[in-house]
């Protein structure tokens, strides 16, 4: 086993459930009845405990033991068996899956935050543990009556793992033009093909492995529409649910990755016999469709992976930081050596690591919050509403968390100095390991494509500008609150500049020139996402500000609250003015990338 | 022998050497009157065959044999004996140095040059091959005509390698508290202590390594004045030159590390059977005041490393985005698949690669030809004033090209979406590689102090206002260009919002407001670089749109010109603009990572 670097809390998913989130509505809905807050609060102690005791010992043994492919088997690191077993017992991997197939049904949020604990724990090991649910929850959406009742409580128990089978070797971001090929064959279908980047697509955690591959009916229409999604089993599972024949489904190799050497990135190949079975989810066409439901989930998750990661960064760089006595504080020559927490510098680093792990936490869960009542609100308006939000909030946090995550990594071992580049520590693995958020699951530049060209136009701009006069009312309302003023004002001042670019999108549309849209969708993003992060921050802030009415300096709680107050500050000073280094930037226009002729690269 | 990855070419660098910088004129120099620009051409010219044939495949197996610590030896990867045999036979190692010492005095400018190109091909490789005449250089500025006699030959020709040996496990950026001890013994001393992070500390390259150590005489005084430097044989060099015992000297551990495998961090003991034998270089007490003429050197090499660093990251992404076909362009559903090289966003990623290698080129080579005017130029005052600017722009280069190369490894990387994840590409070892950059030759944070405390006051500032006055001017001699006007005035603008932030300096130390000093110091250098290196780019375009005139569309160097134009344009309107959004944050004088308690944390 490998060194135990969690050194997290959950006081901040504490605070952002209860007294921001205020996640005690969730109660009323009829799914949710029959919790109780003392269950959620069970429920996170719990995860707590098993990520800190159980998962955490095993996250250096994922990177250093790595997956081994040998024979055409894969073999996970050997402490990741008895995880699986301790998920198993616990029932985590069914936490909020529906109940009807072994689930526990409990809302998506408490269960992400469970997730953050794990991810935050080993995330390589959380690649295995959640392709189970994640794929059976296709099959729960999509799939006919016999197929929930065959896959679903074993893909939600842990029994069997799963798999999502998209990528091709040459076909990335271009979903809709796979070439893997199924042939109809009496009931079933046979497959033909080759899938990469499949994670998990082989280990030796299950008895059996769903996998769920998008693929071309045989004479099917030229792209998205010709796409359909399988069914196809590691080992067949015949009608009755009982094991059949090895099918015909090989791992041919694994990807050797930067980082995430504990999670099998392999290469599969269906039917190198002609003789790879299966079922059809759905209606043929509709694999696409039916894929990017789940696609959608996991840049969600994208969000959550790297709050999990950013807690841990930061948890390690400030324990480093509390005790690695170096330097003397700037302007105090012949003062005696202090510990690296007490210099500017390293303080201003620490913030950076607090405030976004925070800021991108309370994006990401309130989204999953909003998505709970998407689901379960009585209220069909409430319903959409939440759910527009959902799809408008996706490709933000799936962009902007992975962007920061990576460089949070940089400033974490830049905490460390020397020390930080050697893998005594763990941040080099977090930053190793984070790299592959920004590229799965849709490009970053996929997600501003998205958000520029979709999201922005949703019900004519109405879900974008309902955002927009939300934040702008939440400054009206609270600009008498004087310790925060100037921090309402700066953001008031950068939606100003956001809703500007946002509109001068169309303008680009209509005097020819477009390509200003993809040259400059990225920064518009994180502009998005910096009003997004410090409005919520914000509100944090002023729930704080509240709480401390009374509190005295010795009270347990104080320290939190007073931290949370300078930590929307932080924030709103130093990262939120990018938005108008970058506006001044977009105003400019430039079109130099485009200009310049492919012989001058 | 790994994948030889190298893909970069020399049309930049020649391009800054004679048609930017004028390197010309250094022929007129007595130090450099017997040298020709062909034998510059040549010696290019033969540095990047060597650096493309024989040491660009030796980069994989640094990274994937590494060095192998075994019984107190260290064994390099096989590989690099032939590279090392390669350049002892061309007589690289000495390149610029000292001819009376078997060197060949070539300008550094041009030695710096081959560096660029041989960091490219392997930058590990070169943590050894630099280390002897690097380490030989010290003992020629403040060694004794004995010492110079009994090393240098043989520090400058690769039989012997050479060390810095400064750091301790708890000194770090505290150089001045070193404990290692030195004990006077006759005409020697003994040296007792251990060193930690010592580059090249131990290897088979050579029968010898010369370390330099940074000790403390018995009963010197506290703090920098009782530090002093000494030579420590690995193999006892006899005073008449042979060698004798082997040292009291030995490596006791290699860093495990997240980058630069091939290349050997050690951990060495000095006396630990208490008989390590040194000799004295120059004044007791004076240690330190040599080790950072050293370590200035290194300061500026970081960027040099950036560079290599840079321009491989970008040959290789563009390679790839030339060939790998993707998606459609933005906006034109039904369009064929491209290359991805010509999608916008794709552009955008590489124009930052190309501008900022190209920018931090710019600004690196001109200091190393201020370096070469400060050692050979005729004209006393002519020498203190680029010694003065090379002071100026060392941090400056040191901090900003280390930070940026890491995001540019990150932007290689998504530009090669999944394959730039995997080991397949070099891009993922490249960007683990550098991240030592930021780090090592004092922090970056230890840089932007250097900055603001010291060389913002050289002179009682004329230093810097003289590097201002300089760029205003050439903004106000080039303000009829119409084709660069609007990158003009920007420049312009920034000028006037650094200058406005030096001044505050002054301030905040007026009015008690110090802690905003190293608060902002870090984001005011990378202003300060900013500025700098548009300068130097709108200087290259305006070079570059001279020679287009009158060169048709058709000639060979017209892409390369247009080029050079638009990658002016691009830095000025994409990353300049940085400087706004910071110096909006910087205006804000945010205190709020200080107000944070630490329990707040």
């Amino acid at each position: 086993m490998g060194q135990n670097f969690f050194k997290r809390d959950d006081k901040d998913v504490r605070f952002v459930l209860k007294e921001h989130l205020g996640i005690q509505r969730l109660l009323e809905f009829d799914a949710y009845k029959d919790f109780s807050m003392d269950d959620f609060d069970m429920i996170l102690k719990e995860a707590m405990k098993i990520a800190s005791e159980e998962i955490a010992p095993t996250f250096q043994d994922g990177d250093r033991d790595g997956c081994r492919f040998e024979g055409g088997k894969v073999y996970v690191p050997k402490s990741y068996h008895r995880c699986w077993e301790v998920f198993k017992e616990g029932g985590w991997f069914g936490l909020a899956m529906n109940p009807e197939y072994g689930g526990q049904g409990v809302p998506l949020v408490i269960s992400e935050a469970t997730q953050e604990f794990f991810m935050s724990a080993n995330f390589a090991f959380c690649c295995f543990s959640g392709m189970g649910p994640g794929n059976g929850y296709m099959i729960e959406r999509f799939g006919s009556k016999e197929q929930k009742d065959l896959f679903l409580k074993k893909m939600y128990d842990g029994t069997w793992g799963g798999t999502m089978c998209l990528t091709e070797p040459s076909v990335g971001s271009d979903a809709h033009m796979v070439t893997v090929k199924a042939t109809p064959d009496g009931e079933y279908y046979k497959i033909q093909g080759t899938k990469t980047f499949i994670t998990s697509g082989e280990h030796d955690l299950t008895e059996n492995i769903i996998h769920l591959v998008i693929a071309r009916i045989e004479g099917a229409p030229q792209g998205a529409k010709g796409v359909s999604l399988f069914i196809v089993p590691k080992i067949w599972v015949n009608d009755d649910g009982s094991l059949g024949e090895a099918n015909d489904v090989t791992c041919i190799a694994l990807e050797h990755k930067i980082g995430m050497n504990g999670s099998a990135t392999c290469m599969m190949n269906f039917g190198e016999n002609g003789n790879c079975r299966a079922r059809l989810v759905g209606e043929p066409g509709m694999g696409l469709a039916y894929m990017f439901q789940m696609v959608n989930m996991a840049r969600m998750a994208v969000g959550l992976e790297s709050v999990g990661f950013g807690a841990n960064i930061y948890a390690n760089a400030l324990d480093y930081a509390k005790n690695r006595i170096q330097g003397t504080p700037f302007g105090k020559k012949g003062h005696d050596r202090v510990r690296i927490v007490e210099h500017a510098d390293v303080r201003r680093m620490l913030m950076n690591l607090k405030a976004l792990t925070e800021g991108m936490r309370a994006l990401v869960y309130k989204t999953y919050f909003l998505e709970d009542i998407a689901k379960a609100s009585p209220d069909e308006e409430g319903q959409k509403w939440a759910s527009n939000r959902v799809e408008l909030f996706t490709p933000i946090i799936k962009a902007y968390c992975s962007d920061r995550i990576f460089e949070m990594g940089r400033e974490g071992i830049q905490i460390l100095g020397g020390y930080g580049f050697t893998k005594e520590y763990p941040i080099e693995q977090y930053t190793r390991d984070c790299k592959i958020l920004s590229i799965w699951d849709g490009t970053n530049y996929i997600q501003s494509v998205d958000l520029v060209g979709r999201k922005l136009r949703m019900e004519g701009g109405k879900v974008f500008m309902d955002w927009i006069d939300e934040v702008l009312r939440f400054i009206h309302d609270n600009s008498s609150v004087s310790t925060l003023a100037d921090e309402m004002k700066l953001v008031e001042e950068a939606v100003q500049v956001v809703v500007g670019i946002s509109l001068s999108y169309a303008d680009y549309l209509k005097e020819g020139k477009v390509a200003l849209i993809p040259l400059t969708s990225t920064r518009f993003l994180d502009c998005c996402a910096e009003v997004a992060i410090s409005y919520l921050l914000l509100e944090q802030a002023l729930i704080s500000l509240k709480r401390l009415d009374g509190l005295g300096p010795d009270h347990f709680d104080y320290p939190f609250y007073r931290g949370k107050i300078e930590t929307a500050r932080y924030y709103v000073r130093n990262f939120l003015p990018n938005v108008f280094g970058r506006a001044k930037s977009i105003k400019l226009e430039d079109m130099s990338a485009i200009n310049i002729a492919e012989e001058s690269l």
